[in-house]
Formats: C-alpha cells, sequence, structure tokens
C-alpha cells in the first residue's frame, strides 16, 4: 500500500485544485482544497507575493500548504502584465494585449508561475518555478482559457495553447513545470 | 498663538509629502512624513487597498497617521488601469493608453484618490475621498507627471492637467479634493 502525503492547495478557483491534483498524484500527494481568500500584495515580483501570502495563511494554517501565483510577462511591454495578469484579462482581454502589441516587432514573452510551499513542521518557505517561452501571436487563435489563445509556446510547434489538447499543453505548460518540481520535492521528502 | 496639529503621512514618496503638507498648512496642521514601504493589496477596491496598507502601519505606530491611493479609471477599458496605475504607468506609460483607446467613442475616465486616516486614540479609520471626472484625450499635451498629460478634466476649459498651471490643476484635482476632506475633518476634531 502506498502512503499518500496530504498537502493544501490555497486558492479561492476550484480548477486550478483539479488541475493541480491530477499531477500530484503521480507524486503521492493526496491535494486538498484549502479555500481561502489570498491576499495578494502589489508587486513587480511574483515570490514576493506568493511568500507575502502564504505567509498570512500558515498564520491560523498549521498543516503542509502552498500557493501559487503565474503571470504573462511580454518583453515589449517591460513585463507587462506580469503579477496583474487576471486584472488585466478581466479589464483589457486578450483584444486588449493584441492592441498593445500591434506593430511591435519584439514578440516574445515569459508565462511564469510561482509555488510556495511551507510544511507544517518547518519555519523555512520552499519556492517552485516554472517558466515557458513563448511569441504573443498576432490574432486570437483556438479557444481556451486566459492569455491561451495568445500564447505560441517556443518548445511548441506553432500553435497557441488554446489550440493544443489539454495533453499537449500540459507538457510545455509553466504551470505543469512548477507543480512537477513541487512533487518531486515532495517525493523525497 | 496657532495650535497646530500634528499628523503623518505614511509614503516612500517625499513629492507627494510636499504637496500635502501645504494644503494641510491651511488647516492648521503639521504634516510629517512617515517613510515607509508600504503594504498594498491587489483588489480593484481603492478603499480596500488603502485601509489593508493602513492596518499594517498602525499595528507598529500610534500617531495620527494616514496612508492616500490614487487611480484612473477608465470607462471603456472597464476601469483599467484602476488600482494598478502605478504599475501600469511605469510599464505601458501614456503611449500605452493611447494604443488601448484608438477608436474608442467613450472617452470618459474617472480619477480618485481614496486616503484612510487613523488617529492614535482611536480604532476607526476615517475614509475621505476625492473624485474628478474627465476625458481621456488623444495624444499626449502639456508636460506632466504621470496620466497628468492625457487627463481633461470635465470641469476645465478642455486642456489637460498638464497643460494647467499648479494652481489651476490643484482647484480641480482628485488629490486635493482628498486632502480638504481631510483637513476638513482635523480643523473640527
Amino acid at each position: 500500500m502506498i502512503n499518500m502525503q496530504r498537502v493544501y492547495f490555497a486558492t479561492g478557483n476550484p480548477h486550478k485544485v483539479e488541475e493541480a491534483k491530477l499531477i500530484l498524484r503521480d507524486y503521492n500527494v493526496e491535494l486538498m482544497h484549502l479555500n481561502t481568500q489570498r491576499v495578494e500584495i502589489q508587486s513587480s515580483d511574483l515570490v514576493e507575493i506568493a511568500v507575502y501570502s502564504l505567509n498570512q495563511i500558515v498564520k491560523d494554517f498549521k498543516q503542509p500548504v502552498f500557493v501559487e501565483d503565474t503571470g504573462l510577462f511580454i518583453n515589449s511591454l517591460n513585463g507587462f502584465p506580469g503579477p496583474f495578469s487576471s486584472y488585466v484579462f478581466k479589464t483589457l482581454g486578450n483584444k486588449g494585449i493584441i492592441k498593445l502589441m500591434k506593430g511591435e516587432a519584439d514578440r516574445n514573452a515569459l508565462f511564469k508561475t510561482v509555488i510556495a510551499f511551507k510544511e507544517s513542521d518547518r519555519d523555512q518557505i520552499k519556492i517552485f518555478i516554472g517558466e515557458t517561452l513563448g511569441l504573443i501571436s498576432e490574432e486570437i487563435r483556438g479557444v481556451g482559457w486566459g492569455y491561451d489563445p495568445l500564447f505560441i509556446p517556443l518548445e511548441g510547434d506553432g500553435r497557441t495553447y488554446a489550440e493544443m489538447s489539454l495533453e499537449e499543453k500540459n507538457l510545455l505548460s509553466h504551470r505543469f513545470k512548477a507543480l512537477k518540481s513541487l512533487g518531486d520535492y515532495l517525493r523525497k521528502v
């Protein structure tokens, strides 16, 4: 019988939990949802945001727990929308990004996920990072969540995330890379 | 002899302190600079951001103190850049706003300042708000700080904030309105 390790994912987004559950199961992690309104600070650094958020949570919660923060950093826009990707998506959407990128020759972008994890009995926060380089497409391609219809991963074949099957996307995805690093660490603990 | 009231302005920006000092002097307030790195959370609500920030500060600071948060809310961009005005200015700048607003018929916008104030001996936070309605200009006009070269206050004569003298701007300015409300309150205390 395999011993499953119980770890909590602190987020207000149940879809992210379902996604992470599938990945972490392969690492003998039983993922639980800690449904909480995270405090996200304004910073241009995802690690700072995640660590602050986690520190607020672990004040009252003593189980192994992690938070995740993701941003799309576009080169020619000085890293915009970066840590504010979710707010920018809600207000400007992909239409706004296309408008901002009109005429820009440099279409390089970085999708980055930071996971901050804290174990119940230790004080130290562990950071796991997943990054995927890509290009911003000139128009919306495919149907997908968030910026997926605009992001063409460099390691791919020219399709956007949204034009790929979930399995294809997961092989390249920034979020999956971060979750797999967490999984590797937990397996060794 | 007039009794001056000592109040602290918690901000990392000394220019804002100088500006506020001049206004609040008329209300017999001696403004002091509490130079501190404020914690700004990600929220679409300026009041929530200011209150959180102030609550972090007053944990260690027992004098009368306030924080200020300002945002430009553009109608046709669903309130963007809103509470993230400073980050968006640093990354996209006025050039980016002009690009986003290209072809938009509705150019209405709101400049809003929220001040959260706490007195030494009371628990309650007082909120003071200053708002100015305006239009987003089609191009950069005048030389000024932040979004001033793009913002045409409705109460004005068609010039942007940046095309006005400081005295003219102050008569209409969102930040001045909020500081004056604070001044009125302090005079009555």
